[in-house]
């Protein structure tokens, strides 16, 4: 059994109970705590050595990543995040000064955001460095925006650029936190998410949700700069395109909202961030699974990338 | 530096908000959310194996635990678990199977106290399984109980039967939650936590958050059967006393309040939880540090254990 697999049957059967409105399967787990006008939000998110940094990663990163994500799922909701507990499990022989590095760089990203750090727990983990993070936080009741609900004939936007995270974007990224709240307070959006799998993998969740299709057209995708760098290193480098569909860790906002409101929101967009991008690279469309417009026509999109029209 | 000399240092200067109302130092965090009359508990904890479970322990029993850990710091602070979210750090080859049965004994105990699962994730840890569990829930403001708080002369409680817990009542305790609630709505208690490391530790924590010293009588020791069982097993065995004084796990409620409230409460446990015991051990009082009493006179209690008069 693959870990997809099971952890499948392990959601089936979880306990609820009347506070839960809606547990594993969205960004956040979004809890009634009798809030007036709010939904707590909850999440935990971990970093492993040797999967999410290296011993090479320079510890204040690694400390503000593990914050990051976990902001990132916050905003992907609309939320704001608000206090946090850490969970530092630690290898026998571990470098204090890495560690307080660690917390150092946290500290500051969670200042920034006006999150606090409410306590945690250090335990022994014999393998190496992890750090879970747990987080609560609030959204408004009436701006909660879920994976779920995508509608046909919607554009599908997306913050910032794609692609290349690895070279460095994975640990220094912002939390659109505020260009999330803006998004769900003025316009009128069907389902966000924040990109970590990379586009042609986290898009399938949005249209899992509903019975539809999703059409993206090429020309329209925001290649990051370091996509296309990484794109030059070689014959048998990842072309820049395909690096932005399926390379992860973006931390981008992936939305839809319907096609009447794509100029206003772009017009908007550009008055309010204009140092970040917002594009819409295509819509949602009758059908399943994603396709790929370009010149050269209609393909599909796998998770893995795309099928060249041209191989022998 | 030792774990410990790291944690001080880490948690003198976590990034505050308005929200945090109590952070690192008690049994869970408090946060202010906004909800009329209550206060939002927070609070994460880890099992790692080869600590808290070892590859032999039936894994229905290794869910149950991870879980009833985190439900008796809410019954410590008098609290209502409301949600949970699992952490799951799985090494390369994992047996679904047992994955599947730690949840099943981890559901069997949320249903049983109503907490929901409310997803959480899975994540790769090489040396072993990890389960991390974050817990929300309430307390009312006015009925919130606090490790700080003991005042002179109070009589110390605790509820049921102390040491070896090893032999199984560390994967089969019941949460005091019930029990906790009724006794911060009927009485007046000052402060109170739930014993993880063992009452001479425990109690030290108490008494650093006062100035005030505590005397505990030895006769009056409630000592479980498995401790006094343990005791008898050779000449190297531990004392029972010594184990109820030192053991871990125990995760029993220890609480203090005013002498004059002592009898009444006695009373009133008693009709409430006939099965369940409830002893007045010892008393605060001036000066620092545990002391014991028995026949022999009142010697000195450090973490570790007491000295015996009678050495040569």
């Amino acid at each position: 059994m693959k870990e997809l697999e099971l952890i499948q049957r392990l959601t089936q059967s979880l306990p609820s109970n009347a506070a839960l409105i809606q547990g594993a399967g969205d960004d956040c787990a979004i809890l009634d705590m009798g809030i007036p006008g709010q939904w707590l939000l909850f999440k935990t998110d971990a970093v492993v050595e040797g999967v999410h940094f290296t011993t090479e990663t320079p510890p204040e990163k690694i400390g503000r990543k593990a914050l990051a994500r976990c902001l990132s799922d916050f905003a992907a909701m609309a939320g704001t995040p608000v206090s946090a507990l850490i969970t530092l499990a630690l290898p026998a022989e571990f470098d204090p000064e890495r560690i307080e590095k660690i917390y150092a760089g946290m500290n500051q990203l969670a200042e920034q955001v006006k999150v606090s750090i409410a306590g945690g727990e250090t335990t022994s983990n014999p393998s190496g460095l992890l750090i879970s993070i747990a987080m609560v936080g609030t959204v408004s009741r009436d701006h909660c925006i879920h994976r779920s609900g995508a509608k046909l004939g919607d554009g599908i936007f997306v913050t910032g650029e794609l692609g290349g995270s690895i070279a460095g974007h994975h640990l220094d990224f912002e939390p659109r936190l505020e260009e999330a709240r803006w998004l769900a307070r003025e316009f009128k959006l069907h389902c966000m998410m924040d990109l970590s799998d990379g586009l042609a993998t986290d898009l399938r969740h949005i249209l899992n949700a509903t019975r539809l299709g999703a059409e993206l057209r090429a020309q329209s995708i925001p290649i990051s700069r370091e996509a296309k760098l990484a794109s030059r290193t070689g014959t048998m480098a990842k072309p820049a395109l395909l690096a932005a569909l399926t390379d992860g860790e973006d931390f981008e906002l992936l939305f839809t909202l319907g096609a009447k409101e794509a100029v206003p929101l772009l017009d908007a967009w550009k008055e309010k961030f204009p140092h970040t991008r917002l594009t819409c690279i295509g819509r949602i469309q009758e059908g399943e699974g994603i396709t790929l417009r370009d010149l050269n026509g209609v393909r599909p999109l796998t998770a893995h990338g795309y099928i060249h029209f041209n191989q022998p």
